[in-house]
């Protein structure tokens, strides 16, 4: 079984270092230095002040809440399990970090979600223009690695990292579009396939592009980055099951330091796998409660639990932890006829089996 | 003298094709051909109906309402002026066109704007996190046209184009970012260069996206494609700075056509080159006048025309112009030094003379 204290405190190792490279390319002060070397020699003049106040801040802000960093290190992890050179593309691990950061921003602000990572979300501190203009610099700014950095590389890798983030973009927001669909409560009968598809967008985009990128810099070949890209994909899947799971089971101190309000997407309407298999099983009674409540968007705490009521009693919970399961096991079986034997890869099973089994 | 219609017939003109490309990339169904050629195969299920009603309908919707396509004209005749291979590469002016559309959807988001080419903000229509989710697909999904077609090229011919594309992808935040900073009135005393680079950057950066892609893809050097980059660039701050004119003078049936409500600009508070002459140039009383109605974000009509009227006062209507033409001006002496003569050449300085001097 796994020590989750062990695993817990290696990412936790791996977060200064992390942190370090975040820094070098988004620095905690807008310097001239800064400046010119990201945005290029000023044609008229930067308003050093504004670029400080409106991207600086509120993403050194939002940086500094914390998260798990996980991305990052699963890019770490699999240059290690390939025998990719770590020293040589360490940097791009910001990629992966700050496009997710960049996605929940964005998220927080399509939802008006309430709180994360314990704190009012970034747009109800700084307001949703500033909010959403730092969000989406997130999605650019840390590709400014490829651009620096390009000159140790062939061209061909250059532009298979470029074309490994941009699908990856074009595709999340296939996932994202498609679970505010059903949240909006349009969609009639939603079909399990169709949900965790909806999860290898939303969720698994971004874990496949940190493991292909990793494949992808350390210059192997389009099948293993294909490959592991799948794996990755399983885990991202298996972990927003988990999300979700946590979302309405989490109470008192372990729900704080998740740091999202308690059946939060409960109130978003969100149709996750629980509800989904709820719907299937329940009585008529039962699914004509879930859909209104889910439905109304509501605020009412009592609200929220009785359809969490509603979904504990077909066993909907159980079965979600099920069809994660699996699907991790399906996926690690193939990482294991992948990769050889060695410590990064015991330490990827333990991160992968830590994300579907953590409490926060 | 400048002939607006023969010009205006001009883009007109050119528009039906333009869309026959968009459409190849964004049709207006979500057919399952599309889905698998856009996203890959699925590893699940697509839902159609979700990628239908939350990406293809918003953005059909807001293409069909009109714009310039000034951007992807642009492109095509810079091609032309240099000497491209334009049945080669016009699929990629969806490019600039594609992501001016996506930022101009996010920018009416983060505004809170009302009216868009005549309708209501896309956010007002189809929520906030459906627009924002179809603004920033905007972002990504005209890049396929650089996946799709790579082997038609050499890599580092993709990867500069790639690389243009993301640079200008930074930039552009820090110029939203400056003039959202701005408009909410924290800037003590904005110099008219960083009014200037804001401009280049928030509106130049597409005009320059456009201009260099064109060159790069016709596997030009970087040196032109820098210095057509730069002319692009002074047609986009001349472009705004008409724009920010156009907000506050246009009224009647002209306004109509224009799409945006009156004194919007007076409305959010921004600073212009206009309020940034007028608070360098006006008396005490005025002075303070204009900031304390720029400051309340106004929706009262009289408040806004009594700004307005303060700002015709000084001059600074006029003093706008002028600056603008003369940025235009010097940008056009550098375009005759370095393209030959060409019927696109002309056609070009129709086009860039008629972005300055347009009344809708």
């Amino acid at each position: 079984m796994i020590n989750r204290t062990k695993i817990e405190e290696y990412l936790e190792k791996q977060r200064p270092e992390i942190d370090k490279i975040i820094e070098k390319y988004l620095p905690k002060k807008a310097t001239k230095k800064w400046l010119d070397y990201t945005f290029g020699k000023s044609r008229y003049f930067y308003s050093q002040k504004a670029a400080q106040e409106v991207l600086i801040k509120p993403a050194q802000e939002f940086l500094s809440r914390g998260g798990k960093r996980w991305r990052p290190v699963l890019f770490l992890l699999i240059t290690q399990a390939i025998g990719g050179n770590l020293k040589k593309i360490k940097d791009f691990l910001i990629i992966p970090e700050l496009c997710h950061e960049g996605s929940i921003i964005i998220d927080d602000q399509e939802d008006d979600s309430e709180l994360r990572r314990g704190k009012p979300c970034l747009h109800r501190i700084f307001g949703t223009d500033v909010a959403i203009n730092a969000g989406n610099f997130f999605y650019f700014l840390p590709l400014i690695t490829l651009i620096k950095n390009k000159k140790k590389f062939k061209p061909e890798v250059i532009c298979r990292a470029y074309e490994t983030y941009i699908q990856e973009m074009i595709n999340i927001h296939l996932g994202q579009g498609t679970d505010i669909y059903w949240h909006k409560g349009k969609a009639k009968k939603i079909k399990e396939k169709e949900y965790l598809q909806m999860c290898a967008f939303k969720t698994g985009c971004l874990s496949r592009m940190a493991a292909k990128l990793a494949v992808v810099l350390s210059e192997k070949d389009n099948q293993l980055a294909e490959k592991v890209g799948q794996i990755a994909e399983a885990i991202g899947i298996a972990f927003q099951i988990q999300d979700d799971i946590l979302d309405i089971t989490l109470e008192g101190k372990e729900r704080a330091k998740f740091g999202k309000s308690f059946g939060n997407d409960i109130k978003e309407g969100k149709r996750t796998l629980m509800v989904i298999h709820t719907l299937e099983k329940a009585n008529q009674k039962d699914k004509k409660r879930l859909l209104e409540i889910l439905d109304k968007h509501t605020d009412d705490l009592e609200e929220r639990k009785e359809a969490i009521e509603i979904i504990k009693k077909y066993g909907s919970i159980e079965y979600a932890r099920k069809v994660a399961r699996e699907i991790i096991e399906k996926s690690w079986q193939e990482a294991e006829k992948l990769l050889p034997e060695s410590k990064a890869k015991e330490k990827l099973e333990d991160c992968v089996n830590y994300l579907i089994k953590r409490r926060i």
